[in-house]
This record gives structure tokens, C-alpha cells and sequence, in this order.
């Protein structure tokens, strides 16, 4: 059982992996996955871009990781902490390796699939049903990528600007 | 615009892939991906317990190689055959690569996410909307999972008859 400091340490290690992200020019989103000893098996962090990859989301990332660290493809027990709720594949992924909690930051109204848009772990038919609990860093999370965005917005608006100005 | 003969090799290719599957004790699931001129960019079978990895599913390795081959995440106007409708986390994949169309073989009553417990193809909200063809070389595709199903059956009542007769 991890205490609510553990789930602290937890969730700053996703977003530590999210910042590694960052730095690259990616969205920042990061995920760490933890065993039942609380002994952290898995990484990743978001790099679609980097590695032109549909798939290479954090939590992916992390739970190959975790898989090949424990030489199983069953996570039973284990944890994953990720700073953005995940989106359908992801969750999918979560369900496919047994992982029994996760826990999020940020709320993803466009594709969450944890309860925002549709709510994959709660589905009856389903042979496994991860228990999620939402908003850890819920503010911390949400502000790292609204951040990133408005630096984005910025930069293109100053390129625009630069270009008009060249122009005339 | 694929022809019904260039549909019917395709699912064939991918009933190939399974077969490789199979032929390794792996439940048997393969998955192709062709580019808008036809030409196959991405091949997989599931690869579950030979990698003790629970991503690796025939559309997760079919898609990665996609990408790989594109050198881009977006699979824009291409296709992907698979022998068994896609579970979640594979149907989340093609969504977030967004692969145009999916052709598949056998429903998957279980954790089919196509259709047959859910349809995340058809949830508003997500930004890609794949066109899913159902149940292309359905008997085929079937009957392959039934046999396998059925074989590892019969070997569990074998081993467990062995095993009464050792002790008797």
C-alpha cells in the first residue's frame, strides 16, 4: 500500500520524465511505473515526434520498460503514475498488462479515456479493470502543458510577425 | 481505391502472419498495413508471451514498422488488414496513427473494441474516425483461432491423463 508521500515522490518522477520531454520539443507528458515494493520498474516519456511514432507515448514507453524488467507481460499489482490522463491506447495498454492503479494529473477533455471522454477501465466486459484515481498534481500537470502550448503560440505568432515584417 | 482482389490478398498476407504466430505457440494474430499505392509498409503477428511484453500485439508491431518505413507517425490514407478485430489499446493505435481504413477477419466478442463491446472508432470527441470493415475471411480467421484454442485444449487433457495414470 503506498502512502500518500510515496504517491508524491511518485508522481514528481512522471513529471521529471515529463520535463525530459520538454527539453526535446515535445508535449510534456511522463510516466513511471512502480512495483508492489514501491521499487520503480518503469519509465518513459512522450516522443512521438522524436522517433516519428504513432505509439511512443510515456506510458507505452513505461510499460514496455516494466515488462521487460520483471520478464513478464503480467504488471500484477504494480502502479503507473502519468501527468495526463491516457488516451485510448494507452488505457488499453494499461488493461492488456493487469497494472491495478493508475494515477493521473492532468484531466484530457480531447481523448482521455479514463472517465473524461470515455471511461475504458469501467467496462464490464473487459477481463481486467484498473482502478484509476484522478487529479494527483491535477494543477502542477495541467500548467506544465498549457505552458508548453502558450510558448508554441508565441513562438509561431513572433515567426509570423518576422515574416510580415521581412515582406514589407 | 483497394479492389476486391487486392482486399482478399491482403487478408491473406495477414492470415500469413498469424500463421507465423502460431507456429511458435503464440495465440495466432497477424496484421499488415499497405500505403495508399497498395504496397505493404508494416507486417506483424502477436507477439505477446514470445516477448513477455503485453503490447506486443500483430497491429502495435505492424504499425511501428509503419511509421518506421514512412519515417513519419502519420499513416494518412493507408490501410490495415488484421485476422481479429482489434482489442482497445490496438484500436486506440490506429486511431492516434490515423490509418484510414481496418479491415478485419474475426469478431472478438471478448474485448473487441471495433464493434463488439465497443466502437471507439465512432466516439465523437476523438480527433480520427478509421472506416472499419467487419468480418473479411470471418470463417477463416475463426476457424483458425478455434483450432488453436481447441489443440491446447487437448493437450491440457493429455498432460493432466498422463499425469493420473504416473500416479496410479
Amino acid at each position: 500500500m503506498l502512502s500518500s508521500d510515496d504517491k508524491k515522490k511518485y508522481m514528481q518522477l512522471a513529471i521529471k520524465e515529463a520535463r525530459k520531454a520538454e527539453k526535446q520539443g515535445e508535449v510534456p507528458i511522463g510516466a513511471i511505473i512502480v512495483d508492489p515494493e514501491g521499487k520503480v520498474i518503469g519509465t518513459g516519456y512522450n516522443r512521438r515526434e522524436l522517433d516519428e511514432d504513432a505509439t511512443q507515448h510515456a506510458e507505452m514507453i513505461a510499460i514496455k520498460e516494466a515488462c521487460k524488467n520483471l520478464g513478464m507481460w503480467r504488471l500484477i499489482d504494480c502502479s503507473l503514475f502519468v501527468t495526463l490522463e491516457p488516451c485510448p491506447m494507452c488505457a488499453g495498454a494499461i488493461i492488456n498488462s493487469r497494472i491495478k492503479d493508475v494515477y493521473f494529473g492532468a484531466l484530457d477533455p480531447k481523448a482521455g479515456a479514463c472517465g473524461s471522454v470515455i471511461d475504458l477501465f469501467t467496462v464490464e466486459k473487459f477481463n481486467h479493470h484498473p482502478h484509476a484515481i484522478r487529479g494527483l498534481f491535477h494543477d502542477q500537470c495541467a500548467q506544465m502543458l498549457k505552458d508548453f502550448f502558450r510558448a508554441i503560440r508565441e513562438k509561431q505568432k513572433a515567426q509570423k510577425l518576422a515574416k510580415k515584417t521581412e515582406n514589407n
